[in-house]
């Protein structure tokens, strides 16, 4: 039974790690095998569940990261998140919503992205780790290319 | 004494509810009789209590919603909320800041309104209900006529 | 040791003070001595420790706010800040972090901040204090000549 305090903390703490852009820790949250998709609600909705991006296993992960350093050092860009508060659903099981803002390199702001973390939260020697992390977008229009982990 | 915690839950309840298009579970977060309005920050300040938008109870509520229904098909836009902490000020009062962003149907996502929810909850047969829920809109610029509760 | 959720609470109450324009009661959140600093994330990682906006003991603070409600008459804005769940540190040390929205006469609304809070906390007499309190914008781009404290 996954407590909600200790999840809101270990989301937080992801939510932290990206938006202070100590990206090489991002992996760290999954477990070793575990799964990273970004989809969007309308996908989600007809069943059509092979996301926009998708990364399975710490490794993949990694290197996604790797190609982010080498390749993104002109257009850098930021997050900042706001999360609600999860609903837990059983299982390890848990619904929470976001909110996403980037700040580009130029300072402009805007808001980003919203939607839904679709997780599956289990205990790992003691720590939270996610086994299943699905970004359901709400809107079909986010630049998703970019890529930054949200 | 209503604990904070069950609030805070209870309220992130009701916006997902509203977020995830199930509107017709929306009354049920009401006592029968509950009451449901949006008004403005200066109408409040200027002792102005009739709202802009106002419904009377979980029939009145459940009205609203079908003639939603009928009448935005083509016109359908979803919400995501996120929500502050609540303050508890006793007897059931409380007072919690929101920000409502707008995904229309083409994907679109702007800052739709942002306020507080200035609530009377009651404990109704051990599940908290609102008796009363008003939608304080911190801008008098928000349209409102929108149909979909906030 | 700072509890979590008293933090939560603290940082909760500073954010409604300044968006119900309560802004005497802002010093209050200070100990007599404590810092006020905005600064960003550039300047901060630079090691740049001026801030753009400084406050030092509630004297300085209460003054800060005699000049707004002197110069702004015409020009008023308010804001509605949501928060993360905070990081502590240890030592009373935590980060939380921030996005503000501003409203502004005409009610138009925008995405006007996003950044974090870096605390000191302290208990004074039994109740929390800033003893220090570092607004670290994210972008460059914030217009802080605008003298609301964020």
């Amino acid at each position: 039974m996954i407590d909600l305090m200790e999840t809101v903390k270990f989301q937080a703490e992801y939510a932290y790690c990206i938006d202070s852009d100590e990206l090489e820790s991002w992996p760290d949250f999954f477990t070793a095998d575990g799964l990273y998709r970004i989809t969007n609600a309308l996908n989600e909705k007809r069943g059509m569940p092979i996301g926009i991006v998708h990364a399975a296993g710490q490794p993949m992960m990694r290197d996604r990261i790797t190609s982010l350093r080498k390749a993104n050092v002109f257009e850098a860009h930021r997050y900042r998140h706001l999360l609600s508060l999860p609903r837990l659903l059983g299982n390890g099981r848990a619904v929470t919503g976001f909110m996403v803002v980037r700040i580009m390199h130029d300072g402009t702001t805007d808001l980003f992205a919203t939607g839904e973390y679709h997780d599956v939260i289990t205990e790992d020697a003691g720590e939270l780790k996610f086994s299943e992390r699905v970004v359901v977008m709400d809107s079909e229009r986010v630049d998703t290319l970019l890529a930054i982990p949200i």
